[in-house]
């Protein structure tokens, strides 16, 4: 799968994904960038916390697509994010990585950062259930 | 507050609120709705998590407003969010709920439902940290 | 079940439930009790962090005993726990709930209180991984 | 402070740790050991849910204790594990880590495991506050 392959993807399967512009720019490591539209931000200039998590849940399942070589078997259970400073004005990137693959359920973490800036400014850590083949 | 006040500040305050056109429309028990608007929707016509997610920090950030008469004095420092099923297709309603108010921490759950269903699809609980005062 | 048959199945499941001397004292609502041993407390008398996440863990494998009628068919998988205050030195009482029942996965809650206090001592929001049944 | 000073504290301060002999075994990275005790394990030999939650708390303090050279100046205000496997039967390993630390909120994680065993058994978030200090 290409980034651009990647990217639609992402934004065909998630309208916010769309509307945020969010795209894959980069796949070792895989990474995973929203613009600083106005829609993302709050009063101030800094990303959103709900852009944020769209982000993360987004740079999840391109992650599960990736390894998945483009099927789509799991759904989010749990999202879990903790906020850890503002992220700086401008892009925000977010780097998803699988921690267990499992046969039912998938646990991964994503940290986001602001584009350039070494610190983060979230920790996800987020669960995922394999959802069972369609039966004919 | 009036419903409309507090539905103006939600959506002045986070650009993807006015977006998904999320609404307070009762105030005992406090009740965000958000519509089934298509940028909320995925491909199949259910919710999408991300716009689930949007609308429980939202909603929970209503809930702090409406305790203190209006002040802004906290911000989310962390969210969970367990998906229970889809919602079904149609609006969405978000129950805050303020658990433990603190001087320095506040602690409160949300639980979204499709409206009209009494099933939860999801239940999001999440911390606060209360912002100290400008020093002048 | 009655109570004495419940304490003895989560005493001998779990040897440090045994240790706590944690017992179920009420089946509606189910409650489940941790006295104030010494192996419980930090220095200073109140409930340790630790003996109230064990105590949370036996209280839903409690409720989920209660509703399969004995059998034991699943296993947390993930469990949070949010300290609100330090439970006032004495006994603590557990009261678990069943938020989201399933085939695969289970959703719960756990209150955690000081015996004798309306207030709530930690909040806890835990899921448990339906096991499949041996196959012979 | 040395691994045996290091573990009197952890054990004085915890009587849980005391009880499942719990004990830093390396400083870089900081390493904190539960030998497989009976009281700690689950009938058929695994190590119990409980018990690994009491270890990573353990183990989150001790990163703590390290960072602030022995001063105890904070308390855990959320906690969550995400099981990812049955340990090998046998002793359990901790390393936590901090994550974020600040003036009010530190945030951290720790990774738990059998002895030997590559696989992580469980992984854990955890915030903690810090506590004002003492006024005279």
């Amino acid at each position: 799968m290409t980034l651009d392959d990647l990217t639609a993807r992402l934004r065909g399967g998630v309208p916010l994904a769309q509307l945020l512009q969010i795209e894959a720019i980069a796949l070792d490591p895989l990474t995973i960038r929203m613009p600083a539209a106005a829609l993302a931000l709050r009063p101030g200039g800094t990303t959103s916390g709900p852009a944020m998590m769209a982000l993360a849940d987004v740079a999840m399942w391109a992650a599960l697509l990736i390894a998945n070589e483009g099927q789509d078997l799991s759904r989010t259970t749990q999202l879990a994010i903790q906020f850890l400073r503002a992220a700086a004005p401008g892009p925000v990137i977010a780097e998803p990585r699988i921690l267990k693959p499992g046969r039912t359920l998938i646990y991964g973490e994503v940290w986001i950062r602001g584009e350039g800036d070494d610190r983060p400014a979230a920790h996800v850590t987020t669960q995922w259930a394999v959802t069972p083949l369609p039966t004919r």
